[in-house]
């Protein structure tokens, strides 16, 4: 059967709305004709299906594929995971997004599709703001929306992009009734003195972490939260006078070049009821618990939180990297996005298709 | 026994030389007296075998450590790193670098010093210039250089940093006899078009990824390679027309920014005869295979390199995710820097103290 490639589709006689349509599902019908697009073209001429002329010739598969990345920009990339998706069994349709995915089995005319495909090279910079966007997009359509990143030697890893909604266990105010708990900012954190303070803070809460059996240390983040709402006192090494949260927020800020942001992400998590610890060890800003039980019995967290900005822009390689190493750990990632005055928990995980 | 602070330093009078010195091997004797650096005394007054004073009066354990806290930059730090490592039982004594740490069961005048121990706090920025200085200096003192790293919530991470000489054992030019293989630069990767040319070049050395039974994929970095070596020969998608090295690569470099640096770590390790592939998925430059027999056997490659140029800055929390996920996969992390117009490989991993 002959296609003849028309600006960037390729037109098919009526018979093949019968022989490629109706029994395997690629291009779409218009009226007498069956369309096309470069994809599934050149994935059916690979595939002995189909034959392409343009207005003098016939083309073999180099000549067209060579055509087609020319005609459309990141046609390469679409085609690898064209293939990919066509060759572990799924059906899927050019669409709004890169393409729509039908469930394993599914097939347009008998079900939905379940999924966006949303293709990109691990080159290509991704914003924030686009990839909320997208995520909206599938949302509003009900559809699970999926990252297909094509790496330099074409392996393409996919991903996972949703919305998560935390809620916590632990309720944590109710522990306080005193705020004569004494502390001491020091170069870059707090100290907790006495030993019954040090460890009431530990115990509810899981605030600070040993300095010894009589002491803890509050990391800057901490100390905030417990200052911001009576809980704690905080002296200056320097005057040994009693500072206020906004003097404290003011130097913690000059230690930490991202503190603000990390300390609303801290805020909102303590007030979901999860307990947010720092996630250094793993690249990330916090790890998080779902209560202080868990911590008892030595389960892990279950997530690493990352708190970016709306204007950011991810890196793909890094993200990457971010997501890899959370779930080698058997952790969920996610990013904190401040949106509307309220923040958002964006997950992104690896996902085999 | 009772310690003078006399500006950082606290004196012991000339019993402490038997009692704290030569039994504990605490401080450094110093004519008739013995000499303990804040840390030290730090810590020996948290174990109770010390009391200090000032000019004025005895000073409790959270006035000396706050005092102590201003009068040295990095005091915490250092402090919880010394204190964690003594409880480890190890024997250290303040240095050039923070610590020199004596190796298990050894301790000042038995034996010599093992590591030097870098003390650092993640939100401090690591120039690979200071990295790489405190390596010749931890090398030239036949030392194992180690960081400490301490988190906000005053967790320690230590790393073991050490250059790595890569020998591999993949012979590869000796492999191509012909450079009449012909490719496409399309978008922005290369296409090998005939089978029997595709997998050649896939069977010896690797190169590429199949795009299907027929032809396979090179990467930029790849097709650089072998069209600087005469292995290849690429035509332009527009003109059809043979490129040249330089003008390939200065179409590669307007594609991927990062291109040249790469490059030339991808090459240093071709004539190293190690087998460099995409670390992508891991978030780094490459993944480094020994040779590729490791390949058809499914064994894992042990290396993921990422190249840097001389003026990096290390951001720490960034360091931790790559060395981290490395280890977790059961990889080593190098860092590729172009050194004296040869590269060396500095590798990173976390160690057990």
């Amino acid at each position: 059967m002959i296609g003849q490639l028309v600006d960037t589709k390729i037109k098919l006689a009526s018979e093949a709305i019968t022989s490629i349509y109706k029994t395997n599902y690629f291009g779409r019908p218009k009226g007498d004709f069956l369309e096309l697009s470069l994809v599934e073209a050149a994935y059916l001429v690979y595939k002995n299906k189909i034959c392409i002329k343009d207005e003098t010739r016939q083309l073999d598969f180099n000549e067209f594929f060579t055509i087609a990345s020319k005609l459309q920009r990141y046609f390469e990339l679409k085609y690898i995971v064209y293939k990919d998706l066509k060759e572990r069994g799924y059906h899927l349709q050019p669409s709004l997004a890169d393409f729509r995915l039908y469930p394993r089995g599914g097939y347009p005319g008998k079900s939905q599709a379940k999924s966006y495909i949303f293709v990109s090279s691990e080159r290509e910079l991704m914003s924030l703001k686009q990839l909320m966007n997208n995520l909206e997009m599938s949302s509003n359509a009900r559809k699970q929306m999926i990252l297909a990143i094509v790496d330099e030697e074409s392996d393409i890893t996919y991903y996972e992009v949703k919305k998560t909604h935390l809620h916590g266990e632990e309720k944590l105010k109710k522990h306080f009734t005193s705020s004569n708990i004494i502390s001491t900012f020091l170069e870059d954190r707090v100290i907790v003195w006495g030993q019954e303070n040090a460890q009431y803070l530990y115990n509810h809460g899981f605030y600070g972490n040993p300095l010894d059996e009589i002491r803890i240390q509050l990391s800057l983040i901490e100390a905030a939260y417990l200052l911001e709402n009576d809980l704690i006192q905080v002296k200056d090494r320097n005057t040994n006078e009693y500072m206020d949260y906004v003097s404290f927020k003011s130097n913690a800020e000059s230690i930490e070049p991202e503190f603000n942001i990390k300390y609303r992400v801290y805020r909102d998590l303590r007030e979901k009821h999860m307990v947010p610890k720092t996630g250094f060890k793993f690249g990330t800003h916090f790890r998080l618990y779902r209560n202080t039980c868990s911590l008892e019995n030595k389960l892990h967290s279950e997530y690493l939180v990352h708190a970016i900005s709306l204007d950011h822009i991810f890196k793909l390689p890094i993200l990457s990297r971010a997501v890899r190493l959370a779930n080698s750990v058997r952790k969920k990632m996610l990013f904190a996005v401040e949106y509307n005055d309220s923040h958002e928990y964006i997950e992104v995980s690896r996902i085999k298709m």
